[in-house]
Parts: C-alpha cells; sequence; structure tokens
C-alpha cells in the first residue's frame, strides 16, 4: 500500500475526517447502505473505550444484561413523545421467512411469512425495557434497578458518515428505576459526571457538562444532561447523555410499586448512553495532518519499536538488546510492538504508525547500539530526541503520561481560546460562522431558538452546569436572562 | 419472594430446565415472541464466558471487529448451500420509515418507504463479511486475516427454549482467510482445540472433538469440527462449531490473492462459533433439584459470607471478624459477598444461594464468635462442616479449586457411564431411547444417516477425532464400516 498524504485540515476538513478514518483502518463503509465496517485497528480502541466505561459503571453499582433487538411497533406509540422522535425513519421487520423465487433463480420474501404485528430494530430500548421492568418491580425492595446494556441500535439516517452518523452503530444504553424522584434525578447527574471523567481522564476530551434546552431534549424526558466536546473545526459534539425520564415510561407501560407508604407509586427513570460516535469525537480532537493522534490511555499500540536494519544478523543483534527493553514496559502494563517485517522500509513503517496515531515510536540502529543509545519519537508534538537507552522504560513510562496531559491540555486551550461572549444579535452573526462555542444570553423559549436555528443553523449546546447567575438580555428577542448559555454549530 | 421447590429431574426435565432458568434470575421470555431477556445474573456469567474466551481468542492472534447486522438478501443466495441453510427462516426488513396511522392513533408502515432491495437480520456472517474481505486481500502478504466479533443474530424458530434455542441470540463468530488449503484447515481444528479447553477448563463440562457427517455439516462448509457435551438426560448437546469452509465463500464472493508463485488464487476460509446456548449446556451438565449449580471459574459469587445475628451489635460483631477474611479472599482474586441483609431469614438466603449456584457458603454467628468457628457449606456436594476461622483463607481457596475438579469429575464419569457400544439395529432401537451416547458402525452413507433419523429421531454427533481404526458392519445397512461414530438424541 503507497503512502498518500491526507487532504490537510485547513482546505477540507469533512474530506481530511473521511479519509483519516478509513487509512487509519478504523472503519469503512459496508456493501450495506449507512452500516459501517469497523476495523479491527479501530474496534481495539471502541473495545478500550468499552472495558474503561463498563468498570466505572460497575463501580456504580450497575449490572449488565440484555434486551432484545426487535420492538413490537405499537411499543414505540405508547409514550406520547417517545414515538414522534424515534417510530419515523426505523428498519421495519414485516416478514419472517424468504423462500426460492418461483420465477427464476434467488430468494424472494415469502408473503404467506407476514407478521401480525410488524416489529422495529430497536432505536433505542425504553420501550422494551419498561416493558420488562415492569414484571420485576412490585416493592421499593426491587428498588432501584441499575442495567445496562452494550448493543447495536439502528436509525435510519439519510446521510451518514463513519462514527458520526451511521444507520447502525454501537453504544451502552443504561436504564434505571428508582423509588423517588430525587433518587433518579441525582442518578442521571451521577452518569454525566461518570461520563465526563471518563472523557477527560481516558480521551483527554474536556467536555462542558450542562442541560440541554427543552427542544434538543431526549424524546420522552424531563431532562437530558449531556457532555459537549468541541471539535478543531469549532463545531460541537454532543459526547453523552442522561436522561432523567420522571415517571413517563412508567405511566406508558405502567409500572408502578409499593412505596415505604404502602402506597402505589410511578417508578422514576434515567437512561443515558454513549456510543461509537465518541471515535469520531476522539479523531476529530485530536489527530493532525499526518494522521491519528491517540491519547496513551486508549492506544492499542502505546510504543512502536522500528529496528533499521539491513541484514538478519544485525537484527538480532538489535533484538538482543531491545526485548528486555520492551518485556520490561510490558511489564508496567505498557503496549508495546516490535516491528521486525522486512518488506516496508523504516520511513514507511515511521509513517505508518503516525497515521494510526502511536502516541511513541522508537527506532535502533547499528549506529545507536555502538552508542547505546536510541532515537525517541512524540506522536503529539511530531519531535525526536536520540537519549541514552539506560532508563529509557522509566522514560517511556513517564513520557505516555506526558503526551496523554499535553493533548488533553491543548485541547482543553483549544476550546478556551475558541469560547467567547457573545452580546448582540449582529455579531452573533457573523461570529457564529467562524465557528467555537459563543456563550449568550437567551430567553429561555423555544420559539426563540427554534429562530436563531433557522436564520443560523445554530443550536444551543447546553446550559451549563457551572454557569454565572448573570443578568442580561437575550441576543434575539432582547428579553431578560438570568444566565448565558452555548450556542455553536454542532455535528 | 417465597420459596418454591423446583420441578424434580426424575420427574420432568425439561420443567425443571425452565423453571430453573427462570427462578436463578438468568433469563426470561420477552414480550417479542422467541426472543430472551438475559438477567443481570445470567449475563454476569455470560461476561465471564465472553472474557476467558476472548483472551484466549487474542492469544491465538485473532483481532475483533464488527460487521453490519444486516445483510443484502442477495448476497444469501451467492452459496448455494448456504441459502439453503439459512434463507429460509429469517427476519427479512422490507421498510425504513413508519408513520402516523391517517385512520386513527399510533403508527403504521410507510408504504412509500419500501426498500429496493429487502435486507436479512444476519443469521451467520459468512456472506458479508466475505464481500468486505474482498476488499482487504489482493496478496498473500495480506494473509492470513483472523477476525471475530461478539454481536446478536437472528434465526427465526419456530420453537423456542430461554438459550437452547432462540430466535436472537448472542456469539461469536470468526472468520479467518488464509493462503493455502493446509493453514486453513490447521486453524479450524486448532479453534476446536480453543473451544475444547476452555469448555472443559472454564465450564468444567467434558466434550467429545469430532468431526459432523456430511448432513450435519455448516451449509456451505467443506468440513464441520464441534464439540459435543453430554447432558444429565442423556440427550446430547452441541457446544461450538469450527468449520474449514474451503474456498466456497471466497468463489461466491470473488476473493482472490495473488500468491508467493505470483498466481490469483481464491482464498481459504474457516469460520467458527459458540453462543449462549453455552449458557444451557452449563446449566444441564451440573445443576441439581435444589438449582444451579456454578463452576468457580465462571461463578459471579464464588462465595458468599451470611452472617447469623439479631441485633445491630451482633452484626457488628461477626463483621469485625469477617471483613478481614473477605478482603484477603478479595486479594486473591475470589468473588465474595457479604450478605447483611435484615429482611430475610439466614434459611431463605441459603436456599437463594443454592438457587444460584454460588459454590460455596459460609455462615457465622455469636455461638462460632465464641469458638474461633465458622460454617462452610458447599454446593456441589451439598455437604456441610463447622471449621476453625483460623486458616479459612487458604481452605477456600483450595476448595474452590477442588469444586472445579470437582463437577467436571462427575460430570465425565457421568457420560462415561452413558457413553456403550451398540452393535445391532434391534438393540440400537432399544437403548437409544434411554439416552447417551452409543458407539456404533455406520456406512459412511447420508442415506443410512436419514434412515436411522427417521426410525429413531437420533443422529451422528460426530465422529470423533481420536476414534481408533477397527472394522465392523453398519448397524443399519451391514455394509463395512473402519470405526465407530457416536450416536444421540440431542437437542
Amino acid at each position: 500500500m503507497a503512502y498518500q498524504k491526507l487532504t490537510p485540515r485547513s482546505e477540507n476538513y469533512s474530506q481530511w475526517y473521511n479519509e483519516l478514518v478509513v487509512k487509519a483502518d478504523l472503519a469503512e463503509q459496508s456493501a450495506v447502505r449507512g452500516c459501517m465496517v469497523i476495523k479491527p485497528y479501530g474496534y481495539a480502541i471502541w473495545e478500550r473505550i468499552q472495558q474503561s466505561l463498563d468498570s466505572r459503571f460497575k463501580e456504580q453499582g450497575v449490572q449488565n444484561a440484555y434486551f432484545p433487538l426487535l420492538i413490537p411497533k405499537s411499543f414505540l406509540s405508547r409514550e406520547a413523545e417517545h414515538v414522534e422522535g424515534f417510530a419515523k425513519e426505523c428498519a421495519v421487520v414485516t416478514h419472517h421467512r424468504l423462500m426460492n423465487d418461483p420465477n427464476g433463480k434467488g430468494v424472494v420474501v415469502d408473503p404467506n411469512a407476514r407478521l401480525e404485528e410488524e416489529l422495529i430494530i430497536r432505536p433505542t430500548s425504553e420501550t422494551i425495557i419498561w416493558s420488562t421492568y415492569k414484571n420485576w418491580i412490585s416493592s421499593y425492595r426491587d428498588l432501584p434497578i441499575l442495567c445496562n446494556q452494550w448493543c447495536n441500535v439502528m436509525r435510519w439516517e439519510m446521510r451518514t458518515r463513519l462514527f458520526l452518523r451511521t444507520a447502525e452503530f454501537l453504544w451502552q444504553e443504561g436504564h434505571t428505576a428508582h423509588a423517588s424522584k430525587e433518587e433518579a434525578e441525582d442518578y442521571a447527574r451521577k452518569m454525566l459526571d461518570v461520563y465526563a471523567d471518563f472523557a477527560e481522564g481516558v480521551m483527554a476530551i474536556p467536555v462542558v457538562k450542562g442541560v440541554k434546552s427543552p427542544n434538543e431534549r431526549f424524546a420522552g424526558a424531563l431532562n437530558t444532561y449531556c457532555i459537549e466536546a468541541m471539535m478543531q473545526d469549532g463545531k460541537a459534539l454532543q459526547a453523552g447523555t442522561s436522561h432523567f425520564l420522571g415517571q413517563n415510561f412508567a405511566k406508558s407501560f405502567d409500572v408502578t410499586f409499593l412505596n415505604k407508604e404502602n402506597k402505589q407509586e410511578y417508578v422514576w427513570a434515567t437512561s443515558w448512553g454513549v456510543s461509537t460516535r465518541l471515535m469520531g469525537a476522539l479523531i476529530m480532537t485530536h489527530s493532525d495532518d499526518n494522521g491519528l493522534v491517540l491519547p496513551p490511555h486508549l492506544a492499542p499500540i502505546q510504543v512502536a519499536i522500528v529496528p533499521i536494519f539491513k541484514k538478519a544478523d544485525q537484527l538480532d543483534a538489535i533484538l538482543e538488546k531491545i526485548n528486555p527493553i520492551a518485556d520490561q514496559l510490558k511489564q508496567l502494563g505498557i503496549r508495546v510492538k516490535i516491528d521486525t517485517a522486512d518488506n516496508m522500509t523504516p520511513g514507511f513503517k515511521f509513517a505508518e504508525y503516525e497515521l494510526r496515531g502511536v502516541p511513541v515510536r522508537l527506532a535502533i540502529g547499528a549506529r545507536d547500539l555502538e552508542n547505546g543509545t536510541i532515537e525517541i519519537a512524540r506522536r503529539d508534538t511530531l519531535t525526536k530526541e536520540t537519549r541514552a537507552i539506560d532508563g529509557i522504560v522509566e522514560h517511556i513510562s513517564e513520557l505516555l503520561e506526558e503526551i496523554q496531559n499535553n493533548i488533553y491540555q491543548k485541547a482543553l486551550n483549544f476550546r478556551l481560546e475558541h469560547t467567547r461572549k457573545c452580546d448582540s444579535w449582529e455579531e452573533f452573526k457573523e461570529e457564529i460562522q467562524k465557528g467555537g462555542f459563543l456563550e449568550c444570553h437567551w430567553d429561555g423559549t423555544a420559539e426563540t431558538e427554534e429562530r436563531i436555528k433557522e436564520e443560523t443553523k445554530a443550536t444551543i449546546r447546553c446550559i451549563p452546569l457551572d454557569a454565572p447567575e448573570e443578568e442580561g438580555t437575550c441576543i434575539y428577542s432582547g428579553k431578560p436572562s438570568h444566565r448565558r448559555v452555548i450556542f455553536a454549530m454542532a455535528y
């Protein structure tokens, strides 16, 4: 495979992204419209995301379970808002059998195998899960229920992009049931914190924690909490959501419990999810024109070692030196690959590891052996230095943490630099086109929000949880406002 | 929840199984016909199965990936035998949108949103994966490809049973591509060994490794290797399969590579899978009339500790003694639960842990505190003893391994006791009704196999890989045979 440069971000950001996803072997389009193939390298990153989140969920008392892929059509209509949000574009199963084509070769749908009620491939699972919880809950002693599932879901998107918007995607969806409003609302907030800590600590993606405006709420929720990240083109990406669902689904599926006062009450609910969309956020937050930049905590290969050799005996001498170092790194839990392939030049390998975002690359040749040195290259800064091989293990171990912190800090600085206050409508219309987050006063009405969206395509990303109280006037309507919200263009 | 006894196995084995799955909180039927809900306790066991298998796959060089849920209908027709095997009973997606019912409430399928080509929910993924591999493979240097995916699949079964046969089930499917026939065939054999080692070492299920007769082969395979286990009712359960697919799928999807001799050649393939059916095998191999019996290597809770107390200060005194022991056990990687609930009697708790198959249960009360003793109960033998609390940690650690070995040995003895040679058709017809494995001579023809199935419902489970050469005559046709095969009734 010949090495071709990526389209630079400054030239065409969208094309840069599309090329990077494919060239770095993360994912590709499949034969099925809008559905992606997640390739082994991309999936290895997703597995690290899963493992890290899964153990955080379990620390919160969450247990995994599995609910059906298919949902009876009628379930979607039970919750009035939910049906509006999710019943429109979805995959509908109508038959359960194929038969040989009576007119020739191939197979056709057997018209006699029509289902009595159509089934929908889950776009999200609140309905099927609450129809199940009905049988699990009778008393306050059965609560809380804290379940999560890792699964595939499907929404028939018209315009798809790898990871960012695909018809089928992978995600986790947590669904909890509680005996009180306070407990449920607290839990929704707590899971938002879990997401934010994970995004910042593991993915090195700084996020704003906030609450959605009513227009942007999940269909069926009373409150949607979210984490919003800023991509390098200044657009916002919603990286995770946690919903306080009130008693809406309990009422739709008649799920009640006997409370401590011996009275029947509807159960309180939350749901929360993150998806393979996080892969898109990861790519667009850190990567550069040379390719992927991976945070060490998620990189499937953290250190790539490239021996530089012409003959087999040279390779043997290098390996004798390098193998013990690789072993020591592995003992520290560091993921190392020694690349001894003899059908690619070192330069080609360097470019490959750069493209794939490997945080640290070591190179060692005959001269280094003589001098007791090794070349060490950082993916994040694209800097190289030659160091004494003594003490290299400790150095790499520290360097990986330094890189993790550095790319987080870089992304945070970028967001801070591209976040500004805006106080007039004229200014807003101009500034919003430049990208970034605009902190503005808003009158709190859906009408104003919709007008702004119509005129500029910008949306309220969230009302930050830490937004200070501040009196002001709405940039659009001039009506009074008590705090600023974040407007941005969004993925 | 009142504690109700299970129907004894001797009375109604099938009902015992159905009750056990539900009462032990493993799984239940969902609102969607044939699709199950896997409950948290059942899923926790499945997660251990996944983790253990996944690390074994990775030791074999396998990487995980993800391929689409939906398969274009035409793909299924590409491989002639495959379509016969899998295109019949499957979930067919025909539309991609719902709309509000013009005649009233609810939603209906939008007739304008019919797909040009119907999509099938994957019953297995050979077709979509080989259509993808076509783009990944051009030279021998691209081979081997060793991919696996953990996912859901769907086969529209008419008669379903939890775990054993469900319309939707979870599984892993490995799909490998190789440059030579020998390498592919070796790989299929190697994965069978991985499955067998896992089944015996982790699940404590003894298995016979064998190859399927042509009638029982996977649709599209040249050879299907399998592991067969014997359940307590003497029926066989196929616990995993590994297929050598030859060049069939490469030819159907035109996947060729330039070999070392610079010639285009079709790629060689394997596929291999195990599913949530393993949960059924686990339950039916070890459990008894009191409930589940779990091998310690898979048990989500390995040691349950029940303090016996009336007042809070009694509990405190017990916890003071017990907490350090629990901590020491946890440090050894042992999964411990201390059950301090005050709304259930100790007797109720004992029955619950028995029902859920927890391998070791400890009970400790005021008298024990005085005496420095503790009661220790084994789930596998249902025996109890009172021991000195000193040295209990080491004892439990050894005991868990002893239990693991004991239930394996018990299952192996059961299989050996219920496996016998059979040399005449009259004897066969009588013996096969008693259950167990019958080692018989067979003439090697599909016709004889079918006749035997028609007359007795018994099938050839496999030709054991270690079957010695032995001249004999077919029990049915009297024609010559060179080795014995295993006949049994099967799940």
